[in-house]
Parts: structure tokens; sequence; C-alpha cells
């Protein structure tokens, strides 16, 4: 039965753990990095094969080829697309697992495709936990390609049935992957704000570690996210080094912009995210502006940045 | 070793299934409600205890006793407290399990702990799956009144080591229950926003209830909430029968007042309570008046009612 | 001095009005209406010309043309503008005064400016109010362009000097515009709100169209979506026929998107709209969800559809 | 005809503005501070006369004395109203036209009106304006009082029969000032955002102050608010000296109370205060918290505290 060989391209922190979670499977990955070194380590602990070149790794895969890109979403991506793309033959198989705007992975499947080589996008989820819990893939493509690279989505799922789908049609596993991102963010910022309303209770003297600990069995909020909560409570709940500067990626916003578009109410998911922008500092011009106006009709004093 | 004995005291869905579980544990439990059938039948079910009365209730359990309130929180937990009270013992132990708000249950406590009656408050979630996965317990009162009924909340809980925490002073037990309540609003309209945007795209023909079931196993937001929105999707996705309206009960409520009252933004759980009310057209006469504003200034049409 | 003579293409409700201002205060218009009746009835009543077709309207004009386009956005705006391009001569100048998204408007003057016309995007104000009041102007185009058409924002504008502005180059006046209305859609919430909540203290008798009245004078919110509240107020406050469904149009939508792409947190005007979208039943299926998992956890009772 | 006596106690900024009002008006003002000296200096500008305690005040009165109280809501009014209870007579009328809570004025007013002196609760609008262009007054209280201090009311409202409203039962004139100004929260978030998302639309070159004039005239956001931002932007619109940080006083706060329990939606009035909650940097904690939530899925990178 089936395909066992496959490309993987980039090696980050993603790419790595997916390769060796593949080769743990019994599948055999041959491993390539822009900057080879990553992927000579790699074969080295792991025993995989590693090729120094993209056209190295291509004539190594028997055909179709399945190539696993797993490179930030964008530039990085579509050049090294553009530069594997004339390397490859009819059927082979193209699998873009960046975080990417499924729009774009739309328009990036024609160019793939209009040469005869398949393309399918895959958001991957899982972070540093994959490698052993196992990634969930929500996978988009034409049934005949999806059906070729199935033994690989087994392989990285946390189970052989469990935690990868065919969405649908190209597209569709970024577009999932983006929403299931976007539900991230409005239940992050609900664990968030229900332990700072715990923190700021401070009569109760409460030990939030303890709580999050207790939440996680039978509790109606019990999810990884609270696990990690937990986790990182048990090492420090004070936080007091920790800045109130919370990063996003472009996730978050492409589920703001397309509920938008599709004229779904989002507010929650929106707020999120428009909450981490104010952590940024990104709406400091509107409370300036706040500041000032209080000032203009009621002389209310106006603090001046130090 | 240890106190085995205890008065279940409202049988309705949430303490007939406690009643059950205490029971299956080897509690002894005795079973009371205002309407004695309900108590009748679950003894004859269970072969536990059934009491005719409040007397024969507190008359069959040794000192000191502990009953544990399964009631409405407000007028039904406190009539029968105001029932109970005359005719228990110094040391004896009144647990509240009701959703209460956790400054009333500080209050109740007072009157309670006059006549040297122990009050302790317990949030317990679980809803209908507690009887068979254990219910999370959050609970407030003193550190000997919460070590006397120590055995019913290892009984009770998930594990005996687990889902339980003896949170703080009185009253922190409704309080940590409020905000697990207040943070389920906000990850419950989180994820209902996620699939609505999901089931918005319909040109991906997604189908819904796979989507939630693959989520379940190695992605971001896995959850108890997720495993119960792909347990009600696979019955039926569309919903084309179900009313758009949602109910919501008073915890959603006072966890965003206790947030105003810190002056904590909690905007995320706020806002999925305000949802709930738009849902419940508590924002009607605001949407009237929008309609009417703009026909004012640019004669827009506005809809008449049915 | 300066061109006197205008060509207004489209005679809805604003560009009639518009066509009627810019006649009082002196300019010679010629009214073109597709359906050439609205412009024979305007011509009637005001003895200023019609033209039949845009052919003889464009003959009708002295070079260099000045055409100000006063048609929905879009297809109606897009359709005129390549009929007429080919009759205009280098120099003449397209106005166009639709709601427009100002990215459109910068993609369409490309093709308007190829041939030697200028564009000029013009974000219009005032609604119904405007032929009395005068309108607001948001410009964007070249100084050149802008000039020659001066005498007609003065014309339109609440006085000379007053209410008109020209904000930089082509797309931003319908940028500005936009904003505007962004910002109308907070106002108009936060006034709704306001009014929902005095509504809802019926233990007060409060008059809200007396408060209303009163808030006009010397209060921080008096403005004129306060008049107009107080307008609609004083002939009916029960609104008991109105059905509570709040239209939108593409402008609140496309300042969320810009805020969204610019990464500047607009909380309040993105959720005006969302709450918009809410009472047209948008998050309908979120409701039906939620409702749905509630009754999963809790067993609590869910309401069919009628 | 009438009372033209009236006391005014507290002489701050908006105290010492409103006896002015009133004696240029014909009103002849009794001033009165507990640091005397400022109603001495107010009586050598005006020409009033200054009391040098209350008991003087009181003697000074012709009865039914009226007395204006202008002072820090809480504590500060009830110290005073403490004092002078003691010396007033039955009928005597108090105003507390303080920014206080309706709640807690109408429980002010029951100790008041216990031993006969009538009570009227005044809310102020207008702040460092009021004197030119008059304030915006909602008054609480019984018709007969009132109808007493009308001529007051009249003198201090920009005009006889405007900006002035006897609204209700005692309490529903600070009821309609809070609302007021839950309204002017909401108003002012979305000018704030509306401007900010036009600074930062940096490619247009935008001169924000002649934005902000402009709109002054014929636009649908044209209002008392705005002109004020037209006011500040055109001194400084680069801001940059000026601390990103909303205060709030307490009307807000209560205004979003009141709105959850009414169980009216008020999302973006209660919004425009958590973002200033969030400005003031009261929301670090769970910023931080969702920070090392992300450290601990992605294992993204967490900025520490500077």
């Amino acid at each position: 039965m089936g395909n066992k060989d496959i490309g993987m391209v980039g090696l980050g922190r993603m790419g790595a753990n997916m390769a060796r979670r593949l080769h743990l499977k019994g599948m055999k990955v041959i491993a390539y990095n822009r900057h080879t070194e990553k992927a000579t380590e790699l074969a080295k602990e792991t025993g995989m094969h590693a090729a120094s070149s993209l056209e190295a790794l291509v004539q190594a895969l028997p055909t179709p080829r399945v190539l696993w890109l797993m490179l930030p979403a964008g530039e990085a991506t579509q050049s090294h697309i553009d530069s594997i793309l004339p390397l490859l033959s009819r059927n082979d198989i193209l699998i873009n697992g960046a975080n990417a705007f499924y729009e774009d992975s739309i328009a990036q499947s024609q160019k793939v495709e209009a040469v005869g080589v398949h393309y399918i996008d895959a958001g991957v989820s899982g972070g540093i936990w994959g490698l052993r819990e196992g990634y969930a893939l929500m996978v988009g493509g034409s049934p005949e390609a999806v059906a070729e690279v199935t033994p690989f989505l087994e392989a990285l799922a946390p189970a052989v049935d469990k935690g990868w789908l065919h969405c649908g049609p190209v597209g569709s596993g970024h577009f999932v992957k983006m929403v299931h991102n976007g539900i991230e963010y409005g239940m992050m910022q609900a664990l968030a704000e229900g332990f700072a309303i715990l923190q700021g209770k401070t009569e109760f003297g409460l030990d939030l570690a303890k709580v999050a600990e207790m939440w996680r069995y039978g509790s109606v909020v019990r999810s990884w996210l609270l696990d990690l909560t937990a986790d990182t409570l048990a090492k420090d709940q004070v936080l007091a080094d920790i800045a109130p500067i919370v990063a996003d990626s472009g996730e978050g916003l492409w589920t703001a912009q397309t509920a938008l578009a599709l004229k779904i109410p989002a507010p929650v998911i929106t707020l999120a995210l428009q909450m981490r922008w104010a952590s940024q500092g990104r709406d400091d011009y509107a409370a300036k502006l706040l500041a000032m106006m209080r000032n203009e009709f009621g002389g209310h004093a106006v603090q001046k940045e130090a």
C-alpha cells in the first residue's frame, strides 16, 4: 500500500517536529532546509535523509512526489514554490502547511495546478506539542490528491482516524484553520478576563494556579487552553516580569476580515483581536485624543508623556 | 474514617444526580425534596433513604450533621435555610450548592453562623454529565468545616484529588464558580461565532459536524464545550427548528457586574452576555430608534412591525 | 470669474436636491437622468435645463466640462462613466459624488485620468436636509481640478468657506466620507443605547422627547443626530409600529474593514455595525448553536421556531 | 415675582462659574466655600455676597431658603448636608448638583425630606463652557420644590425655556445626567476611533484639524464634541506629548452598571468605558496571561518588563 516517501521543506520549529513525527511513524522523510545545516542535523539526530538542494530533494523522491512546505506564509512559501515547480512532474503534489490566508492559497493553487501539479492547503494546529500529541490537520484539495497523501495525514494526526479532515476543495483547509485560530483568540481572551477578575478580588486570597488546575476536571471550561493556563500559572501567577503586550499573527485578523466580508457578526473574536492591538499601543492616538477632549470640555488634567 | 452521612435537600436534575453519585461512592445519603414523591422514587431506584420532612431528615442524621442544599438560588434556598436552621445543632454544616451570587452567600452565611452552624458555599459545575464524569466543586468556608465535608467533595469530584478546591473563606466558592461561568459565556460565544462563519462560507460545502469532531483532537480549541458542540452538530447542523434565542441565568450578569465593580475590563465576557440579551429582543428599543434616526436624516425606509 | 456650468447626472433624492441648491446659488445646471422625465420635471420646477441624453448633456456644456455624477456606487456609476468618457475632451472633469469605497474610486480614477479627463471623488453628507442647510463635502483630486470646481463646492456647502474640504489626492475624499459615516454609526449606537436605558427605567416615567429636546441646549451630547432623535421622539416615543431592524449601507462596513487593514482598534464603530447585523438576524446561526450548547450541557430547554 | 435669593455652597470650577452666571442674570447669590478665601475673592470679583460660615449663609437667606450644593459627590456632599440640615427650616430646599449616582441621591433625599426640607437632584452639564453658553440642567424632585427654584434653573440654562427639564421624582435628575454622560463616553470613543483611522492612513497626508473643522458644518457628525475636537486638533494634531491614558469619573461606570441591572444591552457605552480602563493599564494582568498562554502553546517569545 501507498506512498511512504515525503519531502519536508522548511525545518523550523513546526517543520522539524512534523518531520520527526512522520519519521517515527515509519514514513520515509527527506528533509530540506534553505540553510542546509538544519537538515543535516535533523538527519543525524533521526536517521532520516537530508537533501542539500531542492534539485536533490526532487530527484530523491519517487513519483508522484509528495512535498510538504512548512514555511512562513507569503514570500517565503511563494519563492520556494517558484523554485520547485519547474523541477516537478505532472501529478506530483505540493502541500502548503503554512498559516496562510485561504484566498491567497486559492490564488497560489491556480498557478501550481496550471502545470499539472496538485496543490493541497493544510492548516496545521498543535504548536510545540504536536510532536508528542499529534497535529490537528485541516486539508483542502481534490479527492485524488488528498487520497494520495492520506498516509502522511494519518501519521501526523493524533490518531489514524482522529484530528484530521479533508474539509473540501483547495482553500477550505486554510479557511477552517483560520476560523479555528479566530475561535482560539476569543477563548483565550475569555480565559484571561476571567483570571484577571479572580486576580483582582484580592480579599479572597485565591491561588490562581490551584483554581486553574481544579477547573481542568469536571468543569464546563475544561480545555487545552485551560491546561496551558494551569501550566503557566503553576510556574508563576504574579507575572511581574512579563510585559502586558500580546502579539497577533495574521489568523485573527483574517477571521475578523472574513466575518465582515460575509456580514456575519463575530463581535467577540473581533474584540479579542482589538484588545491585543490595544495592548500593543495601537489605540494610543485615540486615547490621546480622548484625553484632550476631556481637557477641552471639563478642564480635566492630561498626563504628559514621560 | 470520617462522616459518611449526608442529607441532600432538593432533588432537581442536579441534586438527584449528586445524590446518586454520592450513593454510588458509598456515602449514606438521605434524600429530601419538598414534593416528597421525588425523594421516595429516588430511594426506590437507588436504595438510599428518603426523609418525608425536614424534621425527619435532621433527626436521621448523626451530628455534626451535613446538609447539602441543591435548590434554586434566592428565595427557595433561603426559605429552606429558615426552616432547617432552628432544627440544627451547633457545629452542624449547611452547604449551599446553588448558583448564587457570592455576596448574597456571604450575607446568608452570617445569619447561619450566628447560631453556631457552619456555612459552606459550593459552586458546582458539570450539568447533566456530572453523575458519570464527576462534578467540579469550588468551595468556600472555614478550614474546619471544609475538612469535615471533604469525603463528600472527594466522592462528587471527578477524582479524589482532582476537580475540587477549597478556594478560601465563605463566598469564595460561589465567586470562583461565577467567574467560571463568565468564562463559559465567552468561550461559548467564540465557538458559536466561529461555526457561524464556517456555516456562512457556503461555497466550501463544509460539514460542520465533521469539523467539530476533527477539532476535538490535537487542536488548540479542543475543549469540553467543543465536545458538546460536536455532539449537537452530529445530530443536526442545520438547526432549522431552533429559535435563535439564548437564555441567560444570573452568573454571566454577576460576572459582568463584578468586573465593573473591580474596574477590570472584561469586554468579551460582557459582550457575550449582551449578545444573548440582543437575541432575546432586549435591544429592540435601541434598534427601533436607530431605524427612525436613519429615516430622519436620510429618508431611509423603515420596516413596520408585522 | 470661473465656471458656472455644470452637468448633474443622476436625479435621485440626493442629486435632485443638489441640482436645486446649485441652481438657487446661481449656477447653470443641466440636469440629466436615465429616465428622462425626472430631468424634465426638475427643469419645469426650477427653470434649469434638462438634457435628454448624455450626448446632449456633453454638447451643452462649455469646456472644460464639469460633470457631477450622483449615482449609486458600483455598477450604476461605472456604466455611466463608461458611456460618458468617450464623449469628453481632455481636461474635462468628472466628479463622483457616490458613497463609494475609496479604493474603488482610486481604481476608477486611473481609467478616467488615462484619457486626460480629471477625476474628483466627493463624499457628500447632508441627506434630505442638505438642500436647505448645505452639504458637507469631502473632496479628493488634483489641486488644478479642485480649483476648477471650487465655485460648485462653495455653492453646495453650508457656507462659502465652511463645510467643504479638499482633503488630498484622489480617493481621500471618499476615504474621509467613509470614516465620517463610521463615526456616525458609533454615535448613533451610543445615543440609541442611552435612550433605551432611559426607556427601560419605567419607574421614573421619563418623557424621552422632552429629555432629547432638553439635551439639545448646553449639554455635552448636543449634536445634529440628537436633533434628529428629538424630532422623531417628538412624533412618537413608543415606536410600537417600528420593526427593530436597522439597515446598513456599505460605509460602516468599509470603515470597519479599513480599521482592520490599518491595524487600528475601532471597537465601538465595528460593534455598532455588528449590532445592526444582529438586528437583521445575521447572528441567528450563532444564537441557535448557543441555545443547543446550553441544552447539551445543562439540559436547558430550547425554544422552537414558531 | 419669585425668589431671587440663593446660596451657592462649593466654589470649585463648576460652582464658582454657576454663581457668576446666576449673579449676571440678576439673582442674589450668597457664596460659600469651606476655604472661605474662595468666597471672598468671588465676592470681590463680582459684587455678590460671601458667607463666612454655613450658619451665616443660612441666616442671610430669606425663607424658604434655596441652597445649591456644588460639591464632589459622596462624602463631601454628605458632610455638608449633615452640617446644614440642622440649621434649616421646614420647606427650605437643598439642591444637590453633584455628579452623584442616582440611587445614592434617592437614599440621601430620604433623610433630608424626613425633616421637612425639600431635596432636588440636579444633573449639570456644560463644564467650563457653561458660564458663557449656559448649563444643561436635569432636575428631579417634587413639582412644588422645582417650581420654587425655577427662576434659578432659567437663569443657569442656555435660555429660559431651553436646556433644562424637570425630569420626574427625586433621583430622575441624576439618572438622566448619568445616561447623558454614558452617551458622551460612546460618542467620544466613536470620534476618537474615527480620527485614529484618519491619522493612520498616512499616504493621504490628511490635515486632521481641517477635517474636524469641515465636519462642523453640514455633516451628520456635527456636534459639540466635534467642536471641541476641532479646537484641540487646531492647536496640536500630533499629540506627541500627551500620554495615552484616559481617565474616567463615575458616570460611565454607573451607566454601564445600570444597563446591566436593567438587562438592556449597552455594548458600545460599556466598551467605551472598558477601553478607557485598558488605557489605564487595568487589563495588564489579562494581557500578561495571554502573552504567557501564547508562549505555552506556540513557544512564542514574551517581552519582559523593562
